[in-house]
């Protein structure tokens, strides 16, 4: 016993120095969020943030939440705090299915840890790595942070208003069939664009014509202000296509509730991969989200929404004409019209740099985005993200003042 | 537009033909989880099961998660439902850093969405394709499913009462060195067993001295009936260990809720794999679970599970020792006595394939779950995992006799 003692102590000096452990290949793909440094300085008192990807809390029915744990807990409680199918609760596979506008089979709807456990899902169900994915430059940081550990080789193609490049799409994949692309039709994060009916139906047409499965992504399209948008893709070729849903923006992100419906073909799999990644989703969770859709509460909580979240977008472009409108300044700032969502893109004059832009604007108290890092190829240095769901209309039209202001500034040093 | 449709139609005809999705290499190391299907068949009614690893529902305390709930949501709902930090709620953190008995800083403490996401992310982090670990020989099934899908070479050692035969770790580690070895030192799910204090001290010594991480796995541990198990292999090397720790067997299973402690040198990588996994662990339970903490609630709330499962555990004990007591059969049965956790493993006569009784315990009433799937490369036909939380004290006697009558029925066919 006195030897091991020893023995102890010696190992003891040891300790400080780093215990030799050896990380895998996959780790050395991702960085530090660069977003995540942004959203601390966003985070600073006295900053007008339009740099979070946020929900408004303003949109969280608190009330409805009270009712519904209540309830869970008074009818269900042991359902609700044993372990669970990996798959979800049925019933609100059941009433996902319902929801959703096409013809969905409940057996093939898999509740998710969030529709960013989705991504961790299909990326280790279908990438190899250098196995190629498709994505359009830019997206979702969170989507190519997930896909990176896999190891694929990411390739990207352009997306606008009316769809995806089908000619670069069909040029992709003439070496090497890629294993999916990831697109966002709808609000797309980090544009805020839309894809047209005809562009949607051209996309999956000739996915299928090529062969390539696509993963829709759709968090925000609940969330549309004068009319819904096109069609989903899924529903246009559902065995040829994964869909990712989320109750992140229409009830609350701090749920972790999203869900996908599946292929017939790569549900086994995936489930079996979800079971290995957290078992399954919160089961007291799922069944709160159940008894408030349950209730119809949905009918006129997303409608409150959409119509908060058009007068913040108003105050926004109001905000934005009156400072870069033609004739008040020569500086030549452009933004599209979101028509649903939570982002407007904006592109700076030729030559400005966004993440240049970003310490000037943080000294005049507003933070955003810059576009790079949701490039995974080609970059747009002079694009910037704005977020206009979370600031008061009063903070949307002084947080522009300050963009402009620092703009005006950031024009004059590049001047001399 | 015509033209359009008639494509479209055209394609539609080829819907129901497999849409060419690509597997990847990682999703042929699982198959369908043989646990799974016995779980199915052990539900059935008039089954008595021994084979489920679920906690007891007694356990719950619906009560505490009645005001646990209602008070988040009163004292801070916006917190609870928005987006949080993807190293979880900080004081819960703090608490989990305070709860255990050894110096732990806060800030390398990882909420993770159950013990089992806190493997998939060493996983990520630390295996490449074909990099070897190491595990005990039974271990825990879902922990090799999750470590298989990053394809590691699994490479297996013998572990008992005492601790893990330290001779086969430095022949394992000879060749190549491994990415760890995972350890559950308490209560081991499938066998019940725990390591003696030397035997502890031992592995973390030979592990340090041959540079050999450990994932230590400790669900369990909180879970003792006569004394506490000898301290954790983690605080006699912090910085060589990874700890997973878990609410699931304490508070409730369906909360999803667990924590990893980790050395400095992994904490950035592992967050961002969390972050990409899932973003965060649902706001609103861990706040909860953090609630139920601070009320002091566990002091009172473990002991209470602790005498519960002693109580079935030697409910099983007995009944075991009448059916099998040495004169009364000639057939020889043997089994550990648990010290603690969930688990008894009980060893049939020579011969005797646990798989080829199951159906026999069925038609007699009674499942459990054979031993083979919890080994990685030996396999003990023989053995066979009794679960004791969940029956009534008199469904464990019931449920003993069906298994000595099959086992009986069992011996005399294979005589013939």
């Amino acid at each position: 016993m006195a030897i091991r003692t020893s023995v102890r102590q010696e190992n003891m000096s040891t300790l400080n120095r780093e215990f030799p452990w050896i990380q895998a290949q996959r780790t050395r793909k991702n960085d530090a969020s660069v977003v995540r440094d942004i959203l601390k300085i966003a985070e600073m008192p006295g900053i007008i943030s339009f740099a979070g990807g946020l929900p408004s809390v303003k949109s969280f029915p608190v009330n409805a939440f009270k009712e519904g744990y209540a309830r869970v807990l008074r009818n269900d409680p042991y359902g609700a705090l044993q372990y669970g199918p990996s798959e979800g609760y049925g019933p609100l596979r059941e009433m996902i299915a319902e929801s959703l506008p096409w013809d969905v089979n409940p057996a093939y709807v898999l509740v998710t840890t969030g529709s960013q456990q989705g991504m961790d899902l299909i990326s280790k169900v279908c990438i190899d790595p250098g196995s190629p994915i498709i994505v359009e430059d830019p997206t979702f940081l969170g989507a190519l942070q997930t896909f990176r550990l896999m190891e694929p080789e990411i390739l990207s193609v352009q997306s606008d208003e009316h769809g995806v490049d089908i000619d670069s799409l069909r040029r992709l994949n003439a070496n090497a069939k890629a294993r999916f692309a990831y697109i966002l039709p709808n609000y797309q994060n980090p544009t805020g664009r839309t894809m047209s009916d005809e562009g949607r139906g051209q996309l999956v047409e000739a996915a299928e014509a090529l062969g390539m499965p696509i993963l829709e992504d759709n968090p925000y399209g609940d969330l549309w202000y004068e009319e819904p948008p096109p069609a989903s893709l899924t529903p246009r070729n559902p065995q040829g296509c994964v869909y990712l849903g989320t109750f992140s923006k229409i009830l609350a992100p701090g749920l972790r509730l999203g869900y996908m419906v599946l292929p017939k073909v790569l549900f086994s799999k995936v489930l079996q991969a979800k079971q290995a990644a957290d078992l399954h989703t919160p089961a007291i969770n799922q069944r709160v989200a159940h008894e408030i859709m349950n209730t119809g509460f949905f009918r006129e909580h997303i409608p409150m929404i959409r119509s908060m979240y058009k007068t913040q977008r108003d105050a926004m472009l109001g905000a934005l004409e009156r400072e870069f409108s033609t004739g008040k300044t020569e500086i030549n700032v452009t933004w599209n019209r979101p028509a649903g969502g939570m982002f407007l893109w904006l592109k700076l004059p030729l030559g400005m740099d966004a993440t240049g832009l970003l310490p000037l604007a943080i000294k005049h108290g507003v933070a955003f985005v810059p576009g790079a890092p949701f490039f995974a190829n080609g970059v747009d240095r002079g694009a910037l993200r704005l977020s206009y769901v979370t600031p008061s209309v009063e903070e949307i039209q002084k947080g522009i003042v300050a963009l402009a202001n620092a703009i005006k500034e950031y024009a004059l040093l590049l001047k001399k």
